[in-house]
């Protein structure tokens, strides 16, 4: 099927620690969205709430907090929470309540506050969505888990600390240009190679931070998107899949299936080719993720991952570029809104108003997110102009 | 619009308290609602996980647990988290992407687990779902909230305890006909009357227990139904909305809105009334909870539950069966589970399969699924024979 869905609107916080009450911070974004979008909160149909475990301290039910919001009183409200892939499964929930004619108009919502909290807990809280029995009560976190891939990816192609620090490089270094980002100055290659380990061999700087944020989506059918005042992108594939939690369950350390699955069947979908994609915003909450995402979503072959970041084939100018927002790594990483600000993202781009960190002529984006260390995955492709 | 999704096959644990591993009753259940549909797990196109917080103790990512099962690898599969509602906004949510022709066979799963940790973990992971700054925070729990909603519609309207203890009294005796529920023993009025306060007025007896369980249901398009060699029912009315999570924001502590406008919903869009429904899976997690939901759905006046009950008007032979499973309270009430089990047994007694609690001739049934104590809430109209 081909989806005949429009995102009319976004809103994104900027993203970092908060401090006070956060709650205003989830109603800005959704006044910015609405606005964006040219349509009033009583025109919403119902809502999407994606969240993993803070929610701003509503640990359960967190939904029906969208009844704080003026005029959004009693709307059906869904809480998804796919642990770091919340948002892009919250999108495609969305998406598939306007497909389905039973929602016109659809809001989302991402929003994760980790800094609310001491480290031990903000830790407990982002690592219960790692595989429990065999990793997680092993003292396994999300560090050591990347670290085990990366390493497996550098015994079976080669891959250098030098072409991960690269990663890490690009992306600060759009998130430099980007007003909303957590870290907001460039890094140099030494002083990412030089950063302490976390856990071998990724150091400080290959690991996304510890982020607060909001971002909201308005989504609406393409007949309504026609009729309304707003700049429109249509989302013209959709692609989820899962894997199983734990790595050693899976037949490989170095490839993720659920994004290659996810991949494939968003952009058959839209019916293109990914050389067809001029930018993507995929999941990078540690170096190494970005290079298993490209490679994974077919960017780069396996185990070229490293050498096309080196090569500057993501960067601003090469074929594809990934991460422009910055990434989770430069723009932060709150949780259940990374999704849905990806989304943001790229509809910013293809509608030219992404400021200093604009891509010129880009027509065709993708979103990739992922879920824990790739149990669950959601992709989006999204171009420019109505359906 | 008018849904075109059809329930085909139906699972359902014994509930009650697990020892060891709990993950082989998921399997079981998958297996039983995919043997009853006539269906192969490989025919499974898409996924949804209800659970609040337990998940057998993968509390983020749940809904890849299902790559654990056979055939099931790969699926893309979505967690939803609406309280106690999660079972029925999972189902709406499969229902959507069936509609959007996205999905042709969905898999439901609710599953929760609540005895596997020490009672005042499970209180904790039980009460995140309430509201957090006013009632959570300051110690109310669940049974207080709704002990709050006891008294004041005593007040308002002259409900008594002997009522209330009815409602237990009703629920207990089909439980004791379904070999799936948790309490499988008759209570007589006193002893309801006579056992300890947990929250004024509400007594032990007014309370539903602390329930493991597991459910799972198959849902397809029509279209499907008619194609393969399996009971159906049709799910031919679809309603669902939010509230408030605070009691003190709401205008009134004697009615659920999210539940008036739910019910509404879905009848209207089945197109019946609700005196045409013969039967109902309503959510009593506590005796004041199921006057509020027969009073909200319309089946009786404001007011007149108490009294409904008392006449026995819910009860077999009653204008509406409430609760022929023996309800949250009888039957048990594991969280995520519920909202799937409600349409398992209505399914059912539709096709006159419930055994010695079947209820003659029951053509139109209606599942209600409250999550919290009211912010959220999801209600499903299903009818005997195909669309």
């Amino acid at each position: 099927m081909s989806p005949e869905v429009a995102v009319v609107g976004c809103g994104m916080s900027n993203f970092g620690a908060y401090s006070g009450d956060a709650f205003p911070r989830v109603e800005s974004v959704v006044d910015d969205a609405l606005r964006d979008a040219g349509l009033a909160a009583e025109d919403v149909d119902e809502a999407w709430w994606a969240s993993l475990a803070f929610g701003g301290g509503q640990l359960g039910n967190p939904a029906a907090l969208v009844n704080g919001i003026e005029g959004l009183q009693g709307v059906a409200a869904h809480r998804v929470e796919n642990a770091c892939a919340s948002g892009g499964y919250a999108v495609r929930s969305a998406l598939q309540a306007i497909e389905a004619g039973r929602c016109e108009v659809a809001l989302v919502v991402g929003f994760e506050r980790m800094n609310d909290q001491p480290s031990h807990r903000s830790g407990y809280w982002l690592g219960v969505s790692g595989e429990t029995p065999w990793e997680r009560m092993a003292g396994t976190t999300f560090p050591g888990v990347y670290g085990l891939m990366a390493s497996r990816h550098a015994h079976e192609h080669g891959t250098t600390r030098e072409q991960l620090a690269q990663v890490a490089v690009k992306n600060h270094r759009f998130a430099a240009d980007n007003p909303n980002a957590q870290f907001s100055k460039e890094v140099g290659l030494e002083r990412v190679m030089d950063s302490p380990t976390v856990a071998d061999p990724l150091r400080l700087f290959d690991c996304c931070g510890t982020t607060d944020g909001a971002a909201a989506l308005v989504l609406t059918s393409a007949a309504r998107a026609d009729q309304i005042d707003a700049e429109a992108t249509t989302i013209t594939g959709a692609g989820a899949a899962s894997d199983h939690l734990a790595l050693h369950e899976r037949p490989s350390l170095t490839e993720l299936s659920a994004t290659r699955t996810a991949g494939e069947e968003a952009l058959r979908e839209a019916g293109r080719s990914i050389e067809e994609v001029d930018l993507a915003e995929v999941h990078d909450c540690f170096t190494i993720a970005e290079i298993l995402a490209i490679e994974d979503l077919g960017l780069a072959g396996k185990g070229e991952g490293g050498p096309a970041t080196a090569e500057g084939r993501t960067d601003r100018g090469g074929a594809c570029v990934v991460n422009p927002s910055g990434g989770l790594k430069g723009k932060g990483h709150p949780l259940g809104a990374t999704g849905v600000a990806q989304v943001a993202e790229i509809h910013d781009q293809l509608l030219s108003r992404a400021g200093d960190r604009q891509i010129a002529d880009a027509e065709t984006g993708l979103t990739h997110n992922v879920g824990g260390s790739g149990a669950t995955c959601a992709v989006h492709v999204l171009e420019r102009g109505g359906t």
